[in-house]
Formats: C-alpha cells, sequence, structure tokens
C-alpha cells in the first residue's frame, strides 16, 4: 500500500524535480502535482513532464493533496507555507526538504498551526540547480533524516518515512537542534570553506586565475564542486543555523591557527599525527558505502 | 627516439610506482631500475615486477642510469641526492617530483654540483600510497611542471619535457619561486583545510563520530579524500613551503573572518555575491578539462 496517493511538491529545482522523478519510478500509481514561484521553471517543468500537472499557483497544486513537500530555500519556506495555508485540505502530512530544522520547523508550525508537520531533510545533492538537474536515484543509499515536533501524529511520522523509503533512502530521527549541530559540521561548515578557499585564490594577484584553474587538479578542483552550489540555497543555510555555523565555524579557526603555528615553528611530529589520524577517518566513511571506494572519487583518468 | 634509454627510480610509492608502469607502457624498450629505502616497499616492487631491476642501494640503482628521477618525500631530497652522489655517472640527467621546489632545488644543487638538474612537479596523485597505489594512466593529461635553475642545458631541459609528454603530461617551465606560490594555492592550502576539517570534526564533543560519517554526503566526505593523503609527504610540503602556505593561510583566514562577519550579521547580499562568483570558476575548471564535468564527479548513484 502506498505511503500517500496524491503527493504536491511545491519548488521544482535540484531536489523537488529529483523527488517527482523518483516518485515515477518508485510510485508510478501516485498522482503529482507540482508548482514554483518562477513561471519560467513551471514552463521548463512542464516540458519535462515532471508532474501529472503542473499548477500556477501554490494553492492550486495542494488542494487535493495528502502529501505535501516544500523544497524551497530555506529562507522561502515561511512565505511558501502561508502560500498553501488557505487551501491545504485538513488530513494532508507536511513536510520540507530544507538542509536546517530548528527555524524551518518554527516558521512551518507558525503558518501552519494545525497540519501534522513532518520535517525532513534527505541529506542528497550535486552542485547542479534547476529542474533539469534533478535524478530518480539522487537518494538511493543515503540517509533522510526526520525531525517532528513533539507531540506529531506517530502515523504521520510512518507515512513520510515509508516514503522516503520508497525513494530509495535510509531513515533515521533526531530533534531539530542536534540535527542542526550534526549538519553545520558535516555539511554547512565544509561549504563555507569551500566557498571561502575559492574565492581566496580567486582574488590573488601574482598568480592568475588561469593558473589556479590549470594547476587545480592538485587539491584545489575538490573545493570547486561544492563552492558550485546553488548561491541562494546556501545564503538561506548559513542565515538560517546561525548560531550552530559560528560554532563549528571557531574551532575550525582555532584549529587552524594551532596548524598555522605548528608550521611556523617546524613542529612535524605535530602535523603527522594529524594527517594519520584524519586517514582513518576517510576509511570508516568508504567503509560505510558513503563515498565511492574506487580512488580519487572514481574519476575517470582517460 | 627515446629521451632516455636507461631510467632509474629513487622511491617507489604512488608517484614512482606510477612513473615505472607508465614507462613500460609508453616506452617499453627502456631499461628501468628502482630503489626504496623501505626493504618491505622493495620486496612489492619485485612482486609486482615495477622495474627489470630492484637494486638493494640508492647507488647501485643509478650506476648505469641516464635518467634518474627521486620521488621521495620533499623532506628526504637531499638525504637521497647525497647516497646517490658518488655513482651517478656523470652525463646523467637528475629529476624529482617533489610538491615544492624552491628548497628542493637547494638541496639537490648542494648535493650534486655538477650534475644536470631538471626538477620537475607533475601536479597529479590520489589519495593512495604505495607502490600497489600507482597506475599507467596517473599522468595522463594533468600538467607537469619544469623549474629548471638558471644555466640549465637547454638539451636536458627538453629531454625531460618530452619524458613527460611520453607519459601523457603537458608541460609547463616557470621559476621555483612562482611554483611554490601557485602550489601554495592550487595544493597546499586545501590540503591543509581539508585536514584541518577532518580533525576539527572528529574533536566535536556533542556529535559523534559516527554521525559525522553518516552524514557525511552533505558536503564533509569531499574533503575527507585529501586528509587521506601520505601524512609523510604532506608534513615534508607544509613545511619546505612554509612562507608561500603561511602566507595563503593568512589570506584565507581573513576572508573567512569576513564571511564570519556576514553570517553573524545577517548580510545575506555579501554571501550571495561571493557564491555566485565561485560558481565561474568550477564552470572554467570544467571546460578546460582539469575536472569530470559530469555532476558530482561522476560518482555512482547505484
Amino acid at each position: 500500500m502506498l505511503p500517500f496517493s496524491r503527493v504536491a511538491i511545491i519548488g521544482l529545482g535540484l531536489i523537488g524535480s529529483s523527488i517527482a522523478r523518483a516518485v515515477k519510478d518508485a510510485m508510478p500509481g501516485v498522482a503529482l502535482s507540482g508548482f514554483d514561484a518562477d513561471a519560467d521553471v513551471r514552463e521548463r517543468a512542464r516540458a519535462l513532464r515532471l508532474c501529472d500537472d503542473i499548477a500556477d499557483s501554490a494553492g492550486a497544486a495542494v488542494t487535493d493533496a495528502d502529501f505535501v513537500i516544500l523544497c524551497v530555500p530555506v529562507g522561502a519556506m515561511a512565505a511558501a507555507a502561508r502560500d498553501i495555508a488557505h487551501d491545504l485540505p485538513d488530513d494532508a502530512v507536511i513536510s520540507d526538504v530544507g538542509s536546517s530544522k530548528g527555524s524551518v520547523v518554527a516558521a512551518l508550525r507558525e503558518a501552519l498551526p494545525d497540519a501534522a508537520i513532518v520535517p525532513a531533510h534527505p541529506v542528497a545533492g550535486t552542485e547542479r540547480s534547476g529542474p533539469e538537474a534533478g535524478f530518480a536515484a539522487l537518494f538511493r543509499n543515503r540517509w533522510c533524516i526526520l525531525t517532528p515536533p513533539e507531540g506529531t501524529d506517530p502515523l504521520a511520522i510512518e507515512r513520510v518515512g515509508e516514503f522516503w523509503k520508497r525513494l530509495g533512502a535510509k531513515i533515521e530521527t533526531m530533534e531539530p537542534a542536534h540535527h542542526d549541530r550534526v549538519l553545520a559540521v558535516t555539511s554547512h561548515l565544509p561549504h563555507l570553506i569551500a566557498y571561502t578557499i575559492v574565492g581566496t585564490a580567486s582574488d590573488l594577484e601574482e598568480v592568475t586565475s588561469s593558473d589556479v584553474i590549470k594547476y587545480s587538479a592538485g587539491g584545489f578542483r575538490d573545493f570547486t564542486r561544492i563552492a558550485a552550489s546553488d548561491p541562494t540555497m546556501w545564503r538561506d543555510v548559513f542565515l538560517s543555523n546561525r548560531e550552530a555555523v559560528l560554532d563549528m565555524l571557531q574551532r575550525f579557526s582555532e584549529d587552524l591557527s594551532a596548524l598555522q603555528r605548528a608550521i611556523r615553528w617546524g613542529k612535524g611530529d605535530e602535523l603527522f599525527d594529524l594527517f594519520t589520524r584524519t586517514r582513518a577517518v576517510r576509511r570508516s566513511i568508504v567503509e560505510q558505502g558513503q563515498d565511492d571506494a574506487r580512488e580519487d572519487f572514481g574519476r575517470s583518468h582517460e
């Protein structure tokens, strides 16, 4: 039995369009409606046949739905929730895919005080954006974290979990505040650092951009991939998860200063000890199937 | 005509063993000798048939060579050069593959004052180490930077360039000091930052290592790859290219502080502007064939 039969997706970028494709693959019986605030994206979504129906307002997209997923930048969640409030059926379950949860949970509860809200965060993505960038396998073997507020109907939580399992994801449940601390270190800080170093490299006077690009295979290119992620999405993530991000950044800066000092004073043993310890972390990630076991991410050398 | 006919490789790790394999593929007529300071590595290299002969001393490996490549960590270059000084034929050309060049050029000139020295840096590698990790295609379409000291015989430079072209590399020539500034930003700083963030994540109290590994697909896993690189090699790189690394690190820290401030004070426009600018850098790297054009480095999603 399907967890939901009429699903509405609000926001048809990388994640929303991947959900649409994955639902069509995994649950072909589901009726899919969609909406995007950008008229051009709606046109492209229609041309791609992402959903059975692409509505011209958020309200029209949700009016028959039993499950609504908000796939908009976290800074736009409150407005998106307000836009559907009037047309949302009483028994519909609401979810989202936001990368920070504390602020999103608060925004959804305020805009939709009586709805069954089961916030979710599929930890998956690529550096691309837009409805053309999505693909059905994006969530396969990735974790999807649910952060339901206390008192949420257990059946609603179970149905949302089952929905994500059908898309290939593994489910975990945690408090929004814990989610925001964990993701601050595993996702938000890495993006912040990648954006920074790519900016630093672009601003050098005596090393040209052409040098930076030419010799990027020495390590730099790895950082440019996540620094190519969607600017609006990431601006919102940093502003909405400010406290946790700033705390992690502070810890990182302290550790970087310690390493800087070790280099300045020629303390090779300190460097060697850290570099040996970090090697083991990579091993665990590969062993647990969270990254490609092939060297160099399996990049082609032909 | 082959640029060299009797090649000796000192150090049989990832780079040395990749050169051996690539020479066998591209220049099967070349006689290859090899040596590694680690007896266990010598045994494994013999079992892998990496070279025609694996000698039990560096001197014995070079005694007949017309080209000697030192493939040891940059901190071990001076000792490796001293070890071959007595047995090196007068007409042999010396090169290396070190990731920093200023200190290596000085070490080689001091140990081998009369030799033709053409230092080189193939900008290629993976996170793996040891003779089993090498492969012949490693240098294909990658840049190899030559940093010959002033007054080096132009024919020696040309022969070394031709050697690397036969292994599939593209050649560039520059001053050692310029090389060290360029690589500080495209390779050394990225590695330093990756090592730091993986250390920071491992040291958190309330977020467990298991959480960090589980949700690493949000961005963190990208950093763990280069933080799994060889600890000895990288300790030596940072200590030998100290000035340039510390300068780049200072610039990076300033830029990170600016971003920190923008997050603290909610300056979304500043974040958005930077994130838009960095996106273009990725595009250039892919356009110039320096990274996989497929999204997510072409990682498998099955």
